[in-house]
């Protein structure tokens, strides 16, 4: 690469990656490691892939999904069940130049994709494959969300089934953890000139990640003994809240002064400070207020009801409590988070339309990295083919 | 550093990190870093931040917590307030050869950690800031959670209050993402000598999220046409089933194939075969599963609620459907998947016990990086203070 193209918020300009991969971690991964600057090329079969036509859709039958996951990459399609057509990816993959050799997968079970296949070809090779299990097994994030425990303390307190939580969590956190893991085995092959063998299993994402909260630490311990809270915080106090007029507010107190500016607003620090000799509680401590959490709920609800959205707006924010208003998809994509926020660009995407697009949620030295359109399938076979194998040598047999 | 250290599993060998952070997604991004080989040193006001009795806790009240998101790192505390304490951790930052320099903190608005001074000692200077919002204003994962949409589309249909995830979703995404841009500042930085100054705002997290999920883009286009699907798949066939004896099942079928061996495994393949033709219905194509999934649910749940759990797991496991079993936190710390999972080490917490507890969820040729135990606040003061800054000359006036 030429030094010129290389900017701090572009740290991965010059890198090439292949991507063949489908739903939602490797993809997420992929369009990351764009943004970051790499040349992505995502590779389909010919026709797309199994995630090709994942909803949401649009009234004409373009996926909204595979716009998105796919912004700023190139794409080549190929058939990829024939020799011809694995000889060319494999060429793509590993006669790429020096900042090449890179593969981004989730597609299992094809040896022409091995690690040690590739490797024989492109020593430094930087391989990463998302796993559904590390036993290899297939799992996908409602199936491993399942499995993790949250399902069973999210919802509604007194509720007989498992909640799921909508946002595919786990697909999320394991796209960025493959974007991590491939940025740094490209430092540790910029510093030594060896490549990197990289699995990364969706369910461990998951598993990690309940160890790392202290979630599995206090089970072990203590057995399940955290409850189901519906909207509460464990240990601490947060609720909702409705307005007289129904607008839906979040309300969270994490220090003993947002708690006395939540009383002081609510007009109930008198009876708080009548409440707490009698229950022997001291509000100021994190878990006091946890405990007691039902009760100051009671305490704080009526002035919510009495008081318009407007007015619960007003009053909050003129405290130090950490609040927000309930808002649909819809609500937000016309509130000022999104419409004046230089995280978003109106940006026209073929097949689906002109909306807001989210760029790097990061920015460095002050600079975003604004987002590009998907391709269409298969819009740059002809082009990368082209360039980029041309002049190669055969490969050896 | 030496070239022995540095090894395809621990990347960042030899890099210095201060982290000056409280609650989830900074201490989460220096965890991760000091996981891929960093050497973090967490510095702490003396008593410890707000996070510091955090919970979970033991019956102790040690934090859980806290010992989970600082596992590996060094433990400096000192007096923040003070001028000769301030001048401290600034060495600490800035003195600390070719590999350190680098900040990462959520602690805002305290104008000695700025990083134009900051960067007046230390040039190459990498600092990441975690914000709330990117106007710099406080929110948190709930808050945030709140004005994203997903509450209102999470939980029981007909249910008529927002459903919290209790997942903190945004916080560990966010800590993954700023683990991501320290560790692509560092290539940046090793290839051109540049410093970044990084801003992450955890709000950015989420909304660039739910528009990389498409779920804005469709509101954009079409208002909130997505209902509340319970535990249900949007565009897909998904669903929660109740075994005979009370085991709860998430089962879910993302093609032809997967749907097919879900007919056959209930018996319901000849009711179906009737049904299509009846309704009109291509039950290979995921939207007509999507759009019809009140009855399938219908006709497959019989099947589940006539046979035992282990009846259940043994014929789920004998087709291509993607199931598991819903599982407490206490069940899945006795369950194979973390007793026999290679991801997990027995390690001795001083003031919490000995449990099993996540290394990386990648590994890397092979090769997982396990778990070291958290620091004890404070334990490393005297030792980093007298080994890094006894030799070193007085800061520039």
């Amino acid at each position: 690469m030429s030094a010129s193209t290389r900017s701090p918020e572009q740290p991965l300009a010059g890198v090439r990656i292949v991507e063949i991969s489908s739903f939602v971690a490797a993809p997420l991964a992929g369009m990351t490691l764009s943004q970051l600057g790499a040349d992505v090329i995502r590779v389909d079969p010919i026709g797309g892939a199994a995630d090709y036509h994942r909803w949401p859709l649009t009234d004409d039958g373009t996926s909204i999904y595979w716009a998105s996951f796919n912004r700023g990459k190139r794409s080549v399609t190929a058939d990829l069940r024939s020799a011809a057509g694995q000889e060319m990816i494999t060429r793509l993959i590993c006669e790429s130049g020096p900042e090449g050799g890179i593969l981004l997968t989730n597609t299992a079970g094809r040896a022409w994709l091995d690690h040690d296949t590739l490797a024989r070809l492109r020593p430094d090779l930087i391989r990463l494959e998302v796993l559904g299990r590390s036993d290899g097994s297939a799992a996908v994030d409602y199936t491993v969300n399942a499995a993790t425990g949250f399902p069973l303390v999210t919802g509604p307190p007194g509720h007989a089934e498992p909640v799921n939580h909508v946002l595919p969590a786990w697909d999320l956190l394991c796209g960025i953890y493959a974007a991590l893991s491939i940025t740094a085995a490209i430092r540790h092959r910029d510093a030594t000139g060896e490549g990197s063998r990289i699995t990364l299993p969706l369910e461990d994402v998951a598993l990690a990640t309940a160890g790392n909260l202290g979630l599995l630490t206090e089970a072990a311990l203590y057995g399940d003994r955290r409850p189901r809270l519906g909207n509460g915080l464990y240990g601490q106090y947060g609720q909702n809240f409705t307005a007289s007029d129904g607008g839906e507010f979040m309300v969270v107190t994490l220090t003993a002064r947002h708690f006395r500016d939540l009383a002081a607003v609510t007009g109930t620090g008198a009876a708080l400070a009548a409440l707490a000799p009698a229950l022997g509680a001291d509000f100021s401590d994190e878990g006091t207020r946890y405990r007691h959490r039902e009760l100051l709920t009671g305490l704080f609800a009526p002035w919510f009801r009495e008081h318009t959205t407007e007015q619960v707006s007003t009053a909050l924010a003129a405290t130090s409590v950490l609040w927000e208003r309930y808002r649909t998809f819809h609500d937000l994509v016309h509130d000022a988070r999104v419409t004046r926020n230089p995280l978003f660009t109106l940006l026209r995407q073929p097949g689906v339309g002109t909306h807001p697009t989210p760029g790097t949620p990061m920015s460095v030295n002050g600079r975003r990295v604004p987002p590009r359109p998907a391709p269409e399938l298969g819009e740059h076979t002809a082009v990368v083919l082209r360039e980029e194998l041309r002049q190669r040598t055969p490969l050896p047999e």
